[in-house]
């Protein structure tokens, strides 16, 4: 197989077929195997690798295996009214959940023009903009969000409380959807954790404060504290409305109170997302909405560049690019991920390589 | 009448009774003098006078008087789903266009779960958290948002091309709302045209790029130049976001279409805004989700200080405390506002003073 050096580049049918039968062998039913399989290949499609297999497969397949995440969960509606609903998890899969959720959204959002969906009791769902661009794909507006394990301190504070939480909006345009999904904080802790597993000492300026509040370099020093929200108090605050919204109108945990991913496996990670969508035709007719989107994409691609700069992009461009891309060369994948891959496929007794 | 630093106290009740007057003599029917009033001068209360009176009032009489905005609109729904409409705000005050639609939108929300209003022609409309307060005075989520005159490159650009296109949300607390207003800039233009205005040579780091699209802490290039969206990239692509929704699909102008506020008396400015609100007892109960709002808020606020910080502050915090002070003690008006105070006054022949 080819390689370039992010590691060997896999076909995605290969690694999709691979992916799918892993959390087939986990337990979990061939649609729903199906389902997330899609969503963590389309991330890395996408070229978003942390919210790929190469970051969550191994893992999602240890929380299946013990016990802690259901692997045939009874998703259900708690409560209804036709553009409002709570979704009960039933602790399984977090794209599998979602999905469900947002199928119900786009099929309410239909009928009445728009619908929100809360969800409780759910687990990491990948990458957000998975489930926006379920809605842009019918020619609907997506929003969703989703909480997640602490990693950020309130603005003015030395304590992790709330999550980097995301926020994702798609909307579909004539040539593709524009969409953008991003974590309300300056840098993933993901990549101070991979700053580290390199063993580079330090880390960009802004990235991270150390356990006493202040801003660090020191990739040890951030890995003892806390991220830095993006644009400071705004960004703190984006990120505790989105925890509101998915943990206090759910029902879903919030703030620490959040299983993490990793490390602890007797507990359940109860996290909430809301998901909407806002059926455009029921507002403008559609062909007029993506003629003026068409134009003001076109106008801010034709802005002058400031010095320097290499170039305007429009949210979701790069990320269309790439997929066009790994479509056609496969999807890399690092040795250390190659090894952890064949682990998965030693203990479930499915072939890979 | 007492003073403080910024300028002369004056009792609330005078400040609303000649706001109501000024609007009523410029044309505008007493039930939306009344709207108009109220949304400045609550702005003013909680300490954003950069969309009160001090700043709006002249500006809005003027406009009115031009004829540039009118005064009685037909603001009608021109497309209508259960849970999203359309509004034409018929060039109306976009305080008074954009209470109509906020109040269709709770009505609906109280059905359905949840309802969005999309409004086009329509005007400045002052602080965003306005409308959202709304909501959350009904025990309903609010979400608002609108698009404005361009004062922003995308990133990576040198001209501007969006508005710092600002999102306000609100929340029933126990305590009081929860409620976040914030512009996708850095800071808000106003505060580079005042430091011009003072004579300040200088403005901080990080707010301003000059004509070329460099970072510039001269106030004179800065003018010359466009304001830095917050966060950088992340702060565009929710700009651009929010005049997709604004703009794209309620037909409203979008982008460095729409007219400016100041400056221009020949043409509207037809702005865009979405409003939205989620009923938020159609998904849990009431008690509940304001509980672990008290619960969140108090664990936040516990969180231990990062050094040098002065304190960690809920959204909305220091605006309901100022408006606790000034409602007792006053709203200041600088000398400069006052002389426009008295120019509105003697045009339209009301008292002030």
């Amino acid at each position: 197989m080819a390689s370039d050096d992010q590691g060997t580049l896999y076909p995605v049918e290969v690694l999709r077929e691979f992916t799918r039968q892993a959390f087939t062998k986990a337990g979990v039913p061939a649609e729903d195997a199906e389902i997330v399989t899609d969503n963590l290949i389309e991330a890395n499609l996408r070229g978003v690798d942390t919210h790929g297999i190469t970051r969550l497969l191994a893992i999602y397949i240890k929380r299946l295996r013990a016990g802690i995440v259901n692997a045939r969960p009874e998703i259900k509606i708690v409560a209804e009214s036709p553009s409002a609903i709570t979704v009960d998890g039933d602790n399984g899969l977090g794209a599998v959940v979602a999905t469900w959720a947002m199928r119900e959204v786009i099929r309410r959002a239909g009928g009445t023009g728009a619908c929100w969906a809360g969800v409780r009791h759910s687990n990491h769902f990948g990458a957000t903009a998975y489930f926006t661009l379920m809605a842009a794909a019918k020619d609907m507006v997506g929003i969703g969000m989703t909480n997640g394990p602490a990693a950020m301190a309130p603005w003015g504070g030395a304590k992790a409380y709330m999550s980097t939480n995301p926020i994702s909006f798609a909307v579909p345009g004539e040539d593709g959807p524009v969409v953008f999904d991003m974590a309300t904080s300056v840098a993933a802790r993901g990549h101070i954790l991979l700053a580290s597993t390199k063993g580079q000492q330090t880390i960009p300026e802004g990235w991270a404060l150390d356990k006493d509040g202040r801003p660090t370099t020191s990739t040890q020093a951030a890995i003892e504290g806390t991220v830095t929200p993006m644009a400071g108090y705004k960004g703190y605050v984006l990120s505790m409305m989105i925890d509101i919204l998915c943990g206090c109108l759910t029902g879903a945990q919030f703030g620490p109170h959040l299983g993490p991913l990793y490390g602890q496996f007797d507990r359940p990670q109860d996290i909430g997302h809301l998901l909407g969508a806002i059926d455009i035709g029921k507002m403008v007719p559609v062909p007029e909405f993506k003629t003026r989107l068409s134009q003001m994409v076109r106008e801010i691609k034709a802005v002058p560049l400031a010095a320097g700069s290499t170039g305007i992009y429009i949210p979701g461009e790069i990320e269309a690019g790439k997929r066009a891309r790994r479509l056609e060369e496969g999807i890399p994948i690092a040795e250390g991920v190659r090894q952890e891959f064949l682990e998965v496929a030693r203990d479930l007794t499915i072939p890979f390589d």
